[in-house]
């Protein structure tokens, strides 16, 4: 076949894959899309990535970026065209530490940056679960988010520069390392997000920030969202704004771990309606050295707060991690959160966000509604509640395409009428493409596809994500 | 004039000017630019913004937008179009204090937003000289930066949500509140920046942060770039980042202010190489109240960092404020930069981005070349130091194109061969059109086109602007 010589010509034949060879590519790692690729090509450079994106574009075939393979959203599923795994493209150019960035390709998983970063006593503030498996490119073709945007945005704030291939196999190269360059339009941001429709991200400049010092971390108990909320607002005040996650579960969630992994244990013997996760950290070495008393300064400011709490009656208990240890124990049983949806047969999974005030009022009104549809349903939500941003994910009690179509619409006529988003942190893909048809203003699809158009004319680029038809 | 008539049947006779009425308009306030547009429209909503753009459609006529005209760039000139003042849309729709945004049209000048968002305890972080005068859809459609960037990042960072009417008289609402929203590509984005260029900015939704509660703001002498920028990261870490401005004027800055403006006086009897006006500020109680002593202890910690430095002989002088007066007094001498400019005869400005160890190399190099061109030529610097951005002001001693061509050319070499941009934070208008074209990568350039005609294929949209032809 003509297409499979001329790569690997491109990029040497040991770096095509196909048949069998391309199964771990060609099917998304909780098993819900499976693609038929043509090839999956692995290029080592950003030439060799455009020699591919020439190759595709004369035998009119389209192309797949895929990074780690850990999207959510079928992103990177293809029947018929190139797939190019970005995974041997994995260097970190440079790590400036006056400058605090880090210039990496788009291969390089997230903890290698992590790992890089803190060896310089620096901090890549990008953090979810699959952090040892996602890439770069990927996290920026979905602009990530995560539990510490709430501190240091999401991956689209923490870019400063990015290299592009197009769809002609043009190198865009926008390697900028500076915190202010208005030289026409921000080029950038347009790749950002666009999950590959627009070109295929092959490096980047990202920021980095100082490590933090001490971390001051609980879990504790209470009765409400709007209680819970409470402790976010008093230890930003009381912090000027170093609270780095404000992660929530619901009893359901707690009711589930401790059935699917009971290994992780509970924070509490009772079973409490809310529990949260909070997290706050601190570069300042005043806040952050043990005092007299042995206490770290910060730890006892969450203390000090969660005791006028408890008192107050707006929490109901609470756990301040003495160790790193302990730290690490909480954090396992909030990043159990994908493996805890695993096995429970059909599976609607969403990916919201509502204004904070608004999250109480939502989970109230669709865990009525959902009642009243599909009684025997499942459900099982888990948030980045300090970014309102709520992964609810619904198992109904059948497996038909209709009844599942409902329930998502459901969830979403809640988030719309809450004033919230269908779509958070996980991508567009192929999962959300019927929400974008019926929830995305008319005028902001027809400008979508006007960009589309203005680079990708063939439409070879990821086609059919992102944008319905 | 049936495009008159049309215009006038869109906003009422009294919102359409011509002939004199639009002197105000068609003229920057430097006088560096002198337009003439047919006519001046002043819509008082987003509908009429539409209707007006969608009258000018029909009779094939440029549409300029303009704000509070504080413009550095002649960003709003126009020959033959209409001018389209947002000066009318001057509603703020909503502040909300628990989400911490303000939803205001693009005609509010920033100093009502600052004043808006203070009567409900919050900050509106967006802070430079023209702010009595500069327009919400004016820093936007520049991403302005100022003097606050430094903590809170440029207008890009600040913007949650967008309205735009389009070339065609479309409404496109992006006026979502949220802090995560992957919903297809971030439109928004290629609007901020764009200089009215892809469609005119009428509303948005701007974060807002805690108003700080204490001030810690101190003027220093130095004997070079790099001993200040000791100070710099010292502060940040000793604070964890809660330095907001590090401005940087130098001596022949120091000399001008004396000579021009005399009534502010100087901080220091003598004249430093490096004068630096630093200020950081807390929103946390305990860092702002003041202590047993009397002391600020965000003062008091700023004044031990100090002290620390002028021991070491890295500063050679400083003085606290010790008043809001004071304070004042010390941001007076930093924002006469703009009219310390003027009377001085030809004028080449610039508005530069350098990596932060690279800013002492620049001025050496780019002095001595100056020097060596035109050995009579005076200039001027003022900095956001902590951003890297210099305004870096040349008086040449003739006022000939070429002459002012070649010192242009000399900066601009310098700031490339040190990794800088020839463009930080106030647009490209006119005045950077050649630099855009000499500087700017060949592929960007043609992407930036893509996207134009993409979005206003006819080209009516702030014609010439931006992209050189």
């Amino acid at each position: 076949m003509a297409l499979i010589e001329d790569l690997r010509a491109a990029v040497g034949a040991a770096q095509v894959l196909t048949g069998t060879d391309m199964a771990r590519h060609a099917r998304d790692w909780l098993g819900k899309y499976q693609g038929a690729p043509v090839a999956v090509v692995r290029p080592g450079s950003t030439a060799e990535v455009a020699a591919c994106v020439r190759v595709a574009a004369a035998h009119g075939v389209p192309v797949v970026p895929v990074g780690g393979n850990t999207g959510l959203v079928g992103g990177t599923m293809t029947t018929g065209g190139v797939m190019v795994s970005l995974e041997r493209m994995n260097r970190i150019r440079a790590v400036k530490c006056d400058a605090r960035l880090v210039v990496a390709e788009a291969g390089v998983i997230l903890s290698r940056l992590h790992d890089a970063a803190e060896a310089e006593g620096l901090y890549f503030p990008l953090w979810f679960g699959a952090r040892g498996s996602a890439m770069l490119g990927g996290v920026l073709s979905t602009n990530a988010g995560g539990s510490n945007v709430l501190r240091y945005g999401s991956t689209r704030g923490l870019c400063l520069g990015l290299e592009v291939v197009l769809a002609d196999g043009r190198v865009l190269d926008l390697m900028g390392e500076l915190h202010k360059d208005n030289s026409g339009y921000d080029l950038k941001q347009m790749f950002i997000g666009a999950e590959g429709t627009l070109g295929i991200i092959t490096a980047a400049v990202m920021k980095l920030v100082p490590l933090p010092r001490a971390h001051a971390t609980a879990t504790l108990a209470a009765r409400s969202v709007p209680d819970a909320l409470v402790l976010l607002n008093r230890m930003q005040e009381a912090t000027g704004g170093r609270v780095e996650a404000f992660e929530f579960m619901p009893r359901s969630y707690s009711e589930r771990l401790r059935e699917a992994r009971p290994d992780l244990g509970l924070a509490f013997d009772h079973m409490p309606e809310v529990t949260i996760l909070i997290e706050a950290a601190t570069t300042v070495p005043a806040e952050a050295e043990p005092d007299a008393t042995g206490e770290v300064p910060l730890v006892a400011l969450l203390e000090r707060v969660l005791a006028g709490m408890l008192e107050e009656g707006l929490v109901t208990d609470a756990v301040i991690a003495r160790s790193e240890q302990q730290r690490r124990a909480m954090w396992a049983r909030r990043e159990a959160a994908a493996e805890l949806c695993l096995g429970l047969g059909p599976i609607v999974d969403t990916d919201v966000c509502l204004p904070l005030d608004r999250v109480e009022a939502f989970l109230v009104q669709v865990l009525a509604r959902l009642e009243a549809l599909d009684p025997g349903a499942r459900s099982l939500t888990v948030a980045h509640l300090g970014d309102g941003n709520l992964h609810f994910t619904v198992f109904p009690t059948g497996d038909d395409a209709v009844l599942k179509d409902r329930v998502l619409e459901l969830v979403e006529d809640a988030v719309e009428e809450l004033g919230g988003s269908f779509s958070a942190e996980h991508g567009v893909g192929l999962s959300k493409l019927p929400s974008m048809a019926r929830r995305k203003d008319p005028v902001a699809l027809e400008v979508m596809r006007a960009v589309k158009r203005a680079l990708d004319p063939e439409g070879r680029m990821n086609p059919g994500k992102v944008i319905p038809a």
